[in-house]
């Protein structure tokens, strides 16, 4: 039996945990948390920074975001796929909109003294999201230290420290 | 030459102006203002009401929206199609979250006692909005009266006075 | 164990009963009783109209429709979505075609003096169907005459009145 | 400027002429004739076959077809892809609906002593059609004799006689 | 529990056995035996063709095909719908692609001396294969053979012939 | 005027040039190179790899890839999305076929004494490639090396050294 729970989701208001590494706090709203979304081709974020605080260079595998600032001073930018690997970057203060295009690289910084809040549309009722840094170095088991080395172009000894960086 | 401002949009932080007859306003940022959204599927809006501000009964032909209120209090509804068409309604405050799936006819009135405000996400990159009463009521031109009527099962003069109120 | 039947229905020959408020019916064929249309994006009415009688103002949530008239003399129209609102119509004769784009609100009425006949398909194997009358001020519950009144801009003892059309 | 007649076609009622080698005639009305369609995902088209004709062997490479009988007897089949192969075939009277699923080739025939009338949906603004025998034997230019010889396993003069009944 | 053996398939080293009437063998990877490709929208095949052997004329009814030469010379085509029935050819040797647009019937035919081998991308997880031989001449049960005589404009023993060949 | 040739392309037996810093080339066929592939959703490439060559972790942002090796061992892998960031990994010898799902980060390593090649098809009529290392430590220009620093949480020294690698 359908209800209106079913298309309904509540705690975006809250503040997410930016205690952590990053200073962010990505809160989700897709299909696992609001059923109602089923194959309805949509989903939400909110997405907390305090100051200096870094959404980290990431991906969604199925889904492109538009983001609307709500607080604070972002400075956001994306990357176009090869050749090119061209980066788009733009300041974005509350009231400003950025589209992430689908499956491209993205990241957002907050550049302002105080905490910054995002909400963002996604074209999927199941997103995806790959944080690069996790998925490189800190992946479940870990890629093997040469293959990264060769990728990066650099010595293993520095991958190591990639590594342990993720795995701390 | 594609440049960061094809996907830049300003202005989501300014209050519609809701002085109008409904009480509320509708600030969209589609394709048509927001090139960057070509192909990819998703748009959003900003949502303003004042207290007893409502938006009215509308579809959105080409997707699904996915509603979060930042400030006050909303009392929000979509009905489904033949033969139940049942009402689904819910009281959101901010931080929550609605969903009013594709081609649905749904509605939002602000039931507190201040201005409230909404940011939604829509899944496509031009939704189109069909609000009941002007399309129905507000064509150009209009819609035989006898035909709305016969639609609406009420004297004729009663549909003159819906077609008046449409035109003012 | 798929069988033939499975892509058969029955009955599109037999005029529906258009002894209703509105002087029409429509006979579905959908994925609910052809399940042989599983995925495959289409399906098909029939509607019968008796003088004068109107399919009233609707819309198909997940579907364009093409209508062809065997019987009879149609008006037909629709309505395009904000701004423009604006009115489309024909008179169509047997053998003539018209397109009724997906999700936009749209109407058929028998002008002529004899029963008129209509087929149509629609691109959805579950298009959905909502009688703007119906979902309006019919749903159950109802919508908040003040919601109504509102969004119609007319008095809510006017609301009442259709409310009522709509229970009777 | 869009108008009302760019979603308007007309002439349906009108039979096709069946003064041909198989007896039927297929009427189109696509977004090429009917503009209006473009992006919208569907078609229709009108068959009329005299008595015993043919709508010979065909697919429809983008598209699932619903057939509804008017007039007349057919009596219509698919065949499923490898390997089952499998013939689904039904007799169709006036009233009938009969899906031939995306890709699959199918037939009508008339078997009835009458002219018989079908109206389709079909499930793509442009749909295609291959009829099976002029494709195969009647392309331009030819398909190579040993080709056809090998995929038919019949001798290069039963091929040479099919050729030759398709160029006539 | 996902593994990474449901994103593997083994064997597409091994010649396909060309002992048959074709001289031509279909190795197919798709949903039925690569799980992981669920809901991804592609799968692949490996031909192998002798001297002289033919992949007969045949369609995908969900995906377009792009092929690659391996090994030997390929004689290959694809005939375009109504009304044009344009036959398109290539001579294709090792290193060479060619695309067979969905729906469109389409052949290789080994026109070297040594043996051959294509490799192939579908465009669906499940992409179906009906070879119109087999398809309009060995279904199960048979077509009618008066439909078949009519259809390709040939006597009926015409058509016994080929209808006994494809059961052999 | 369309011909043949737009659906050809030439040249994938060539081996690409692999003397470059990770001992692999991707040939691409796409519809940049071949233009009959608008619309239909597939593309192909060939990737050659020198003894120790990689094909460094990468992601399609629309389209998954089936990959078929040719010649030599590959080993590869792809990691999910968060939270899992689980990496599936497999050896492949020629014959076997991997699918990397849309949108995840992948990669390939010749683990053999020879040469390797693998040929691939994707969901895409233009998937695009984002390689990670790149698109993170190559753009143009370059992403803030602070916001590296905290993205993969590591000293600023180390995300110069990177940014360097990715220079020369």
């Amino acid at each position: 039996m359908v209800v209106a729970d079913d298309f309904y989701f509540s705690g975006l208001n809250k503040p997410g945990n930016t205690s952590n590494a990053v200073g962010s706090n990505v809160t989700t709203v897709n299909v696992n948390n609001l059923p109602g979304l089923n194959t309805l081709g949509i989903s939400a974020v909110r997405v907390d920074y305090k100051p200096n605080g870094l959404n980290p260079p990431h991906t969604h595998p199925r889904a492109t975001e538009i983001l609307v600032v709500l607080e604070g001073t972002l400075f956001v930018g994306f990357v176009t796929s090869n050749p090119g690997n061209k980066l788009f970057t733009k300041y974005l203060n509350p009231g400003d909109v950025f589209v992430f295009p689908e499956g491209l690289i993205h990241f957002q910084l907050n550049v302002g003294k105080t905490n910054a809040i995002a909400f963002a549309g996604l074209s999927s009722q199941n997103p995806g999201v790959i944080t690069i840094a996790k998925a490189v170095f800190g992946s479940e088991p870990t890629i093997d230290p040469n293959v990264l080395a060769m990728a990066f172009q650099v010595e293993k000894n520095m991958i190591d420290s990639l590594l342990q960086a993720q795995s701390d």
